[in-house]
């Protein structure tokens, strides 16, 4: 090199650089799963001779496990797209039209109107989906409501465009309702929107029909559209994954009475959160989106984001029409055994305590008592000692808004599983308090 | 649906919403390629008996030539990627371990010390690396330093982030060099980096080492370090492609001068820009970022941030391995070909003046010379009568901060390119002022 970059170096290292840190964007790790998983993993050492393996209980992520492989059509379709050299170029903002109209026919069959393809737009998974909502709603002073327990990601996201966060309860006593009087109490002027998430994450429960109703009509939307003023945000990502007596019922059926956006994505059903392929949905057959201008900002943030990959779009007409029936029934049966072996084997572990047996998505909350354990000062401490000495990985309910209870993913191979529940038994049977 | 749904119509139709448009954002979509382009393709009527095609020389996309078609050897890591059910899963926020010591390796042949895969984070694509860099240094007051004529999705991102842009000037006389004493007025104390494009998008150029030397050390960084403290931000996403005298310096090779951070992809030198998958490299050897924690707001910022499809980055490895020289060859000499038909046939244009040939990327820029045309109002009404004469589609210069230019784009077949020069000549000779 040149001497001026010899001279350079000294210079470099001296030298006051006029960036700082933006203080706020440091704390919204804090706010992510990746972020809170990456602490309680940090003090784990694989066993050394590898006799026990990590159960990673932590992430919603059932892929790697063989019995959860996607469907092989989906896999066919996506190879095909890419190997026929016809969508390799960028996509359009919005994304492509055959996906687009797929998608609007796939999820019309759920509803008592038709999409279009102009209610779809795709997106980078669903995290991409919650990031797009979050750019278009916010203005200074706005408000959004959120769900507590609840994915913070939402309060990222909405954190980091400078709108307030405001959480409501879901009330465990009652299948995680949503506290409705708690929306109508905390909602103003600015409060632009409120999210619910159906099935829950992470709380495993489905809603029904009526409470939906209730939730969208009755109290919140009768005086809402004139009270509150709120449009409703559904994320939808483990649509049809459920496995008790209750159905998913879509909350785009009440979008005559309440504009909806739903996000959803191929991750979950189709257990392929890699491959990155999301969507948001208007459902508002009143076109209230259209009038107030939602759909013109949601445009204008989508020309100056990123996409996702071409090929996997021109893959989604044959992935929605070939993926057989018989494989979303096969993840179903696994997942509704899964459930059953955690509801089981949880009942045998004395300081923790499960509300209600999960009916849905992946995930169920429970609650921890630290007074039966000794020295175990948090959910998180809980967390990463578990990891370290059992090498089984849970979500601190911290992660979710949900101080001193846990996250448990039982979507996982059923033996694993079973082995992982046994591990955090003897964990605490390990931790108990002795009685007196 | 239930008595409730069907009030709520008329409620709905009625309501005010809370929500408001965000006017910011709205304007936006201006400062987008997408977005300009839109509005020149809009009045366009594509021919009833097809007996003219469309000639795209607006977007850097010439993936759906079949000359431009990838090397199947990148095709094939993907497609092995996909099959092998292996990368179903969530990546880590940084990326795939293997994929950024692919990428580490591939870049640090051009550079005098070694890149770790610590130094690259990957994203979808080159543009959520610009939007990722944005994010990660805006805060309030910020301000960002940016090259006229420049590719204007950088404003739109720092603007969305709330940090100014400001912008000097590329010297049209003088290969498009940038103007270092206007980078010196610029820069106060609130600017915390100047970007760089290099192989240039849109004008086409190549820098030499010893302009990037002297840009870097000088008089921007021996006296910078001190007295500016700005970073590089340099765009390399035309890396290689190159085909005049100029070979391509990575702006990285002054990474112990000044830190650099690097911006690239696999969208262009293979010719997949639907494949979304770009990366950030901190060239900084001194280890700046780490100190001012640049790097853990970018791991912050990622952690809250969508991630490109996980079997595309377990195929980078191969892909990098496995494309062989050949395929790039090829690509440079269609490159140079469309670059001498354009210089060639612009020449016999006049209205149209071309102050040098491009020796780099897929672009050049051109001065429109309004005296010379009647009824043409400025460089957006000359592109779009274009478009809706000729079919022909460019980029009017407003879309890249430089009003009354256009950017061409020659990467396109060479036959559709000659058919494209010859109508965009008809249409001048046809809107031509008449001598007096």
């Amino acid at each position: 090199m040149e001497n001026g970059a010899g001279n350079g170096v000294a210079v470099a290292a001296a030298a006051a650089w006029n960036f700082a840190p933006n203080e706020a964007l440091l704390g919204l790790t804090a706010l992510s799963v990746r972020g809170v998983l990456g602490r309680v993993k940090a003090g784990m050492v694989a066993d050394g001779g590898g006799a026990r393996a990590v159960v990673p209980m932590g992430h919603g992520d059932p892929s790697a496990f063989p019995c959860f492989r996607t469907a092989p059509e989906a896999v066919d379709a996506v190879a095909g797209a890419l190997r026929s050299g016809e969508h390799n170029s960028y996509p359009t903002s919005v994304g492509l039209e055959p996906a687009r109209r797929s998608i609007a026919k796939y999820l019309s069959r759920d509803l008592p109107y038709e999409l279009s393809p102009d209610d779809i737009y795709l997106t980078s998974g669903c995290s991409q989906a919650i990031e797009i909502i979050c750019s278009v709603l916010a203005r200074p002073g706005a408000n959004i409501l959120l769900p507590r327990p609840g994915y913070l990601f939402y309060e990222a996201r909405a954190a980091f465009n400078g709108m307030e966060a405001r959480y409501f309860n879901l009330l465990p006593e009652n299948d995680w309702e949503v506290d409705i009087d708690g929306v109508q109490a905390l909602a103003d002027d600015n409060t632009v929107a409120m999210v619910i998430v159906n099935p829950g994450n992470p709380c495993g429960n489905v809603y029904t029909y009526e409470h939906l109703a209730k939730a969208s009509s009755d109290k919140l939307v009768a005086e809402t559209a004139q009270k509150l003023g709120i449009f409703v945000i559904t994320d939808e990502v483990y649509a049809h994954l459920t496995f008790g007596e209750r159905k998913f019922v879509p909350m785009g059926v009440f979008g005559t009475v309440v504009p909806v956006f739903t996000l959803g994505s191929i991750s979950k059903r189709w257990v392929v959160p890699g491959w990155r392929l999301g969507w948001i949905v208007t459902n508002d057959p009143n076109g209230v989106f259209q009038r107030t201008k939602v759909v013109d900002c949601m445009k204008s943030y989508l020309d100056i984001s990123s996409d996702p990959p071409t090929f996997v779009q021109g893959a989604i007409p044959k992935l929605l029409e070939n993926t057989k029936e018989e494989f979303f029934n096969k993840t179903v049966k696994i997942l509704r055994e899964t459930a059953d072996i955690c509801w089981e084997k949880l009942k045998g572990i004395n300081s923790i305590t499960c509300p209600s047996k999960p009916e849905g998505s992946m995930f169920v909350m429970v609650k921890l008592d630290l007074s039966c354990l000794q020295d175990i000062k948090d959910d998180m401490d809980f967390c990463c000692r578990l990891a370290k000495e059992e090498l089984v990985v849970l979500l601190p309910g911290c992660a979710v808004g949900y101080k001193n209870w846990l996250r448990i993913t039982f979507a996982i191979d059923p033996s694993s599983l079973e082995d992982g529940l046994d591990r955090l038994k003897s964990f605490c049977l390990r931790h108990n308090k002795p009685t007196k």
